[in-house]
Parts: structure tokens; sequence; C-alpha cells
């Protein structure tokens, strides 16, 4: 029923991640496969995108992607999005985020679709310790993830580095820093760092911060999930 | 080794959720088990609650909760914080949220986690379709629960219909609503209604809102993660 998966192809599942790769035309798509009613429900976007779906049932696509994936009915194997490097990103809204060691799937997909609701210009993560660009993270990141550009560095603090020679303003969120970013005078671009569940940002990233900064929480918690901190930190910014 | 929990126990784990509920005094704790090492670690909070761990090892706690649950060491069995009546909200902040049927349990906390932290006055939830407020919730919402009033209701119909005869402007959350929620006039109080993942809000909650209103953002993808809708939302209220 379905073929063989080669390593280093990209599996994306769920109605919104699905019909934003057909839509965003970013990656090479290999196949498609969709229940009858999912095909129906995209069948303008997947002739759209020259496409012919193999048929097959939800019970198919749970046995393929495991029982936890939310499939939607349809699910397609792409090529990855092509990395790309600190140089490559282009300046528009301003601003970058750098994802220090964010693990959890659910996280990245709810900042990368946070991301590219903001317009953000690029999401830099590690090669290394970033959850695959796929799956869990693309069903999560609900089509974000075709919207925004992925720069994937070996060594985040080089990255860091390069951000800082080419003009960047590098804001390290850490809920104990002294400076309220609220407040803090800024200049455009700007990356701002988010480091990981629990951990927080790592020494060398924090080197690499020009600030390190807060949000200044009115209530008893002083720390976010680090998604909402994001959408916070992003909203901010968008305002000034 | 654990005394079997009666119903009607909750059980809550990691670090800061239990630290949370130490120190917030809110609960009656029946029992406290941890690694020596958190046990330490926790030394004065459990201390200051009166309490003596059951030392185990993380192995035990693994057995307990299952191999997903993030322990970091320690466990507690309390009974459930006492619900609240829509009558019993004390408007300090003046902002409460309505959780229209948010099923997923790391959603409903990272919400928890963000009400807290903005100090909104409660956080109403239907008995039957809200995640028990205890285990992955508590978890997720690292402490936040013990510092955010909720409000238990039947029908989140009935409860808008009350906080509107309360005084409250009930603003429904929604990506595809006409109105900008950052242009919209205010008053406080501000009861901000927010739909389940993938659904959004149900019709009886919309027609029991004043305004639904969304967020307007730049970016290709218009909706966000419910609780990153959430933490945009609170900081663009706060704002104002």
């Amino acid at each position: 029923m379905f073929r063989r998966a080669a390593s280093g192809v990209a599996v994306l599942y769920g109605f919104h991640a699905v019909r934003e790769a057909l839509r965003g035309k970013r990656r090479r798509i290999l196949d498609i496969y969709a229940t009858e009613a999912a095909a129906r429900r995209l069948e303008d976007d997947i002739a759209g995108a020259g496409l012919c779906p193999h048929i097959v049932t939800a019970e198919d696509l749970a046995r393929r992607l495991g029982v936890g994936a939310v499939h939607q009915g349809v699910m397609l194997e792409a090529l990855p999005l092509e990395p790309l490097d600190v140089s490559d990103i282009v300046s528009r809204s301003g601003i970058v985020l750098v994802l220090d060691q964010i693990t959890d799937p659910h996280n990245a997909g709810a900042i990368l679709r946070t991301a590219a609701a903001f317009g953000v210009d690029a999401v830099v993560v590690t090669h290394r310790h970033a959850p695959e660009m796929a799956g869990v993270v693309a069903k999560a990141a609900s089509g974000g993830l075709e919207h925004v550009a992925i720069v994937g560095v070996v060594n985040l603090a080089r990255a860091l580095e390069r951000l800082g020679e080419n003009g960047y303003l590098r804001l390290g969120l850490d809920s104990e820093a002294e400076l309220n970013l609220a407040k803090t005078p800024l200049r455009r671009p700007i990356a701002l760092v988010l480091g990981g569940e629990g951990k927080g940002l790592r020494r060398l990233s924090r080197e690499n911060c020009d600030f390190l900064v807060r949000l200044d929480m009115p209530g008893a918690i002083k720390s976010l999930n680090v998604s909402n901190a994001c959408a916070v930190a992003l909203t901010l910014l968008h305002a000034r």
C-alpha cells in the first residue's frame, strides 16, 4: 500500500500541514495518501500541485503513522525543505528566532506556527538538537512550517556570532533577567533567542547575546511555556 | 510502597507543580513521594507544609505514573482544589478566561501557567469536557494551577450568561472574526473565551459572546495554537 519511505523523506500529515505544503510549493512532493473524504476536501489543492492521491483508509494511515498521530485522513511524503544558511536570511519583519535545544515537538511546532503568523524572517535551529522538521512538529505547526525559512546550523554560538556581525541585536529570553523586554531600547534586525524547556539558554548562547531580557509578568508565576513566551515576546516586539 | 489512591485524589508531579502546591497552601496534601535528591531540594517546602516524604526511587515513580510522566523525582497526592462558582470570582486584574472544550492537557496546562503569569482572576471550565486539573495539566502548568481560581461549571453557555449579567464584556477569540482585538473598544471586566483545538468556539458559546474578535496576524498563517493565542491576547489586553 505505502511505498517504503527512503531516509531523508519528510512525512507530513494533518489537514493544515498537508494543505499548506501543497499550496506553499516550496517542497518536492513525492506521494500523497488520503481517505476519500480528505481527498475530496483537498481536491483543488492536490490537483493544483499536479498530484494524484493514493486513496487509503483511516486505519491504513493509523497503521503507517502510529496511533497517536492526528492525521485527519491525509499524509504526504516530500523532500525536506532545503535548509538555509544565516547569510540567506532576507530581512522583512526584521525579526528572527533562534531556538536553543527546544526538543519538545509540540513546543517547536507551536513556535513555528506563531513565527509564521508574525511573519518572522527565519527560525534558526541546530541540526543535532532540534526535533525533525516533519511529523509531529509539522502537525503542531499547522502549516506554519511551509511559511518560515528554517536555518539549520551546526553550532548555535557561532550562528549567534554571525548574526551579530550581520548587525542583529541578539536578545536572549530569560525569566530571571534584570532587563524588561518591554522597556529595553531596541533596534532591528533582532534575533530573539529562546532556550529549551526546563534548562533555558545554554552558557554559550547567553554569552553570545547582546542582552538577556525577561517578560515582565504581573502574576504569581514568572516563567511561561517556551512557545507562550515566544508569543508574548513577538507581540511586544510587533507593537514597537 | 504507594498507598492506593482513592478516587477524587489529585496526583501532582514535577518539581514546579509540587513546589507550588506545597507553597500555595490551598490544598490538603495527603502524601508526598520523592527521591532522596528531590526531597533534599524541596526540604524547606516539604517541612513548611508539615509533611514527611516517603523516599522512593525514580523507577518507583515511573512505575506509578507511567513512563511518559516527567516526574523530576517527586509526586504528591492531595485533595483537589475546591471548585469555585462564577459568583466567587474576585476581580483584581478584571480578566477571566473561559475555556470551551480545550481538551489537550498540554494546551490546558500552558494556558493555566500563562493565566497565572498574567494574574487573571479565574479560569472557567466545564466539568465534563475539561481535562482533569491534575497530572499532565498540572505538570504543564508548572505550578500555575496553584495560583489561578478554577471555576467549574456544568453549562458553559449559562456561565457566559451569568458573566454577562455580572457586567463582564464577553470576547470570543476567533481567527476569522471581523473585529480586531487590538482595535476593539474595551471595558473591564473582560471574559476572554477560547475555543478548543480544531473546532474553535461552539455555537452556543459564540452566541453568548458580546463580540467575536481576532488577533491581527501580519504573517501567512492567521490562526495560532490556542495557548499561544491566549498569550498574545492577554499581552494585548494587559497593554491597554
